[in-house]
């Protein structure tokens, strides 16, 4: 039987601390396949918890597969290594900063529910009247563009249409150098399998994408953090990190920076670069957000040619999520293994949403959307960064593009006690340290300004500020 | 300078083969990072090759970034692990039967290509219409469905209408058991990356469909095989193999095994999971050919209850492989961790092509489609299996559904030969050796019955047998 929910400081029941305990054990190999489990009396006296309470979450682990019951004798960590418990795998993070719980909350929260933490823009700012046409149009496509599989590298217009893209903004690469993918995290994904090694240490920024820190798990690589400023990676810690930690990889956004929508400077680009040479290092540069820009920032990509830079790009977040469509630009010599490994692992991607992004990008109305898009954003981000600081939250930067705020909350606050408190009156927000590896940002949040338009979110905000702000934690 | 393409027995330039000697030497690290190579002059020698070849071959691999040249001093293997050259880590195969050209050569030919070798219908037994109605339907959708991300298990009411599909075929799932996938592909991956630490052995059926090669060797797993027979694996030597490799996975189709077409015995169903109880064996069983059935085979799923069987299926033969929708039902323990890694690896699913799907599913119009696709095979399979009869090609078994012929050639016919020629009149077969991880089936070939009502098929092979049966190897 469940214990009721009582809230511990993670909020989790006692069983769920006991089940997680067990299960961090098991992937950390501290208890190892074959192994005997403490006893349900030791373990209860050893946590200062009920022998009932232990019992039920014996059984949960029971069930999953994770140990096993031998009856007059104890459980046992089963033979076979349990599966991959990713959640579980890493630093025990507090929920309210756990990449995997805000992950789920953003994406299964009601539509009513309002969303301030999530990285995405409302459904009524997307082009819906384009996505219509572009689906009539599909409607009345032949017989093969319903029903086959894509080529391997992806519809032939649509990446020509990408590298002319690309080629507007500096970027030299043949439509034969862009393998189509189903989202820019999913290509990131398949070049972490292509260029990782179990082990091997990554380079992400500090703060990042919270989502690289779950996606790097996936792939059991080190993390090292190099700290951001608002022209780039602090480059002179860059240098250090890099010495010392020979990283594989460099995961970054040149563009629109998430979470602090910062922009790389031309000297930080250059500097990075002549450092990417002498350590062979390899560089991921994520532009999923390109086309919120005004005036473009450097691309690694373009000083770089492609050599030792991956351009990464996706209509995820100007077009739709809901069609999934990314790409990967890459150099010659590695797209032929890369679309193996596509093929392998997923037989292709789908025809039908290629030609439906094909459709909406080429019947004019998708630059007139994104320069409305820029322009709304701007307004937003202009009255919303007003009303944040009438309550003491105050921008790391005014970005000059993007939709996404880096703030500073008062003094002393956590930014996690916010977000749970906030999350009982369902906003989600998204609190910094999910988004440091070093947990170094407990002070700061990430606003995203389109979705701060509805006046209950700062009423919930001031509220729950004012408590933090006299009575300490909530 | 690349030499003229000389056939050699691989049908590669020498400049290929020397390559890719290079590249599986440093997949396989008897060259390991940082090692020097065999100068040109030593190696040319040892090939039995010019000395411009092999410079042309180091040339192309300090290109891809595998070695690097060190002015004066020779050629050295990178200090970076080389990017996971797929294709070459496995063992080296004859292309022609080498699972990721099959794959090339199938998703790349023309519409005019004839590909009897290929493992899906010709666009024209697709139901057009019915998904030209969804498109129309899907256009008038609200802005959410058009716009957002996927929930993380994927669209409520699908998983729903595959739940109650799945109960009719008599597996339990709760929709909640039930967790949405681009494609069947791509959930036996996902299932892979969340049950297997790298070395583990997965058992495959010999033979088996090619892509499983493929995808296993991108998991870095060791691959065991057993043999099929026409009711089911070999039993006794099911159990032989278990008890000696323990394997931790055993991938297999109950029903419309692919490529020989045979289904599962109620016997051997029932041998087989006392076996994966007795071994602690998690069994995935990969269903995308349901809908074929005229007579359901017993399912594994059915009989296990989902604890130890995962059950995978797919619209992608049946409805599109264009809109790509996959599902996996699995015990609710591992569901959870299942979507994180899913969320970490591509952040949810479209939703859009799961609204397309659902819509296609609910008009009505798909049962009476799948009834007229098991007609059109069935007269497909009568018709082609008596023309290949008369060329001596005999089936194996005739399948009681299902689109594939698994047939015996000529006696002392290499099936890889065969290919061979026929692609150089442009048409794509199957040799059997790609299916069998053992090599064991040189003389078999998988043939498409949908992918055959071309009388050039016949003809073609018809010339090509001659030549084999008559001049020996072409």
């Amino acid at each position: 039987m469940v214990q009721k929910a009582v809230r511990m400081n993670e909020g989790r029941t006692r069983v769920e601390m006991v089940v997680s305990t067990i299960r961090q054990r098991i992937a950390g190999r501290s208890l190892t396949p074959g192994a005997r489990l403490p006893s349900v009396r030791g373990l209860a006296a050893t946590l200062k918890l009920s022998t009932s309470t232990v019992v039920d979450a014996y059984e949960r682990l029971v069930a999953e597969g994770a140990i096993l019951a031998r009856p007059g004798s104890g459980f046992y960590v089963a033979n076979q290594a349990a599966p991959f418990a990713l959640a579980e795998a890493g630093p025990k993070l507090d929920r309210a900063v756990d990449p995997f719980w805000i992950s789920r909350q953003s994406l299964e929260a009601d539509e009513s529910d309002l969303k301030p933490g999530c990285g995405w823009l409302p459904p009524a700012w997307l082009p819906a009247e384009g996505m219509r046409r572009g689906l009539r149009t599909l409607a009345r496509a032949d017989g093969p563009a319903l029903a086959e599989y894509g080529s391997p590298l992806g519809l032939p217009p649509l990446r020509q249409l990408i590298s002319r893209r690309m080629g507007e903004r500096g970027i030299e690469a043949s439509p034969d150098q862009i393998m189509l993918a189903d989202s820019g995290t999913q290509a990131i994904d398949l070049l972490c399998r292509f260029l990782l090694e179990p082990g091997d240490t990554v380079l992400v920024d500090d703060p990042c994408y919270f989502n690289f820190h779950a996606l790097l798990r996936a792939h059991r690589a080190k993390i090292v953090g190099v700290p951001y400023t608002p022209s780039g990676p602090d480059i002179d810690l860059f240098a250090q990190v890099v010495a010392e930690h020979r990283p594989r990889l460099y995961i970054t956004n040149s563009a629109i920076h998430n979470p602090t929508g910062a922009a790389l400077s031309p000297v930080t680009a250059h500097r990075l670069l002549k450092l990417a040479d002498q350590f062979d290092l390899t560089i991921i540069e994520d532009d999923i957000f390109a086309d919120f820009e005004y005036t473009p920032a450097p691309r690694l990509a373009a000083f770089d040619g492609l050599d030792r830079v991956i351009h990464i790009g996706s209509f995820s977040k100007t077009l739709s999520a809901s069609a999934r469509c990314g790409f990967v630009a890459a150099k010659p010599e590695w797209i032929d293994g890369l679309t193996d490994l596509k093929i392998a692992t997923s037989f292709g991607g789908g025809r039908l949403t290629a030609e439906l992004v094909l459709n909406v990008l080429s019947d004019g109305s998708y630059r007139k959307h994104t320069e409305m898009l820029r322009q709304r954003l701007s307004r937003a981000m202009s009255e919303v960064s007003a009303k944040l600081k009438a309550l003491g939250i105050t921008p790391w930067l005014e970005p000059q593009a993007g939709m996404f705020l880096w703030c500073r909350l008062p003094d002393g606050i956590d930014a996690a006690d916010v977000a749970r408190a906030a999350l009982e009156k369902k906003i989600v927000l998204a609190p910094g340290n999910a988004f440091s590896l070093s947990q170094s940002a407990t002070n700061f949040m990430r606003f995203n300004v389109s979705q701060m338009l509805n006046a209950r979110v700062f009423e919930v905000l001031g509220e729950v500020l004012g408590r933090q702000g006299t009575s300490g934690r909530d």
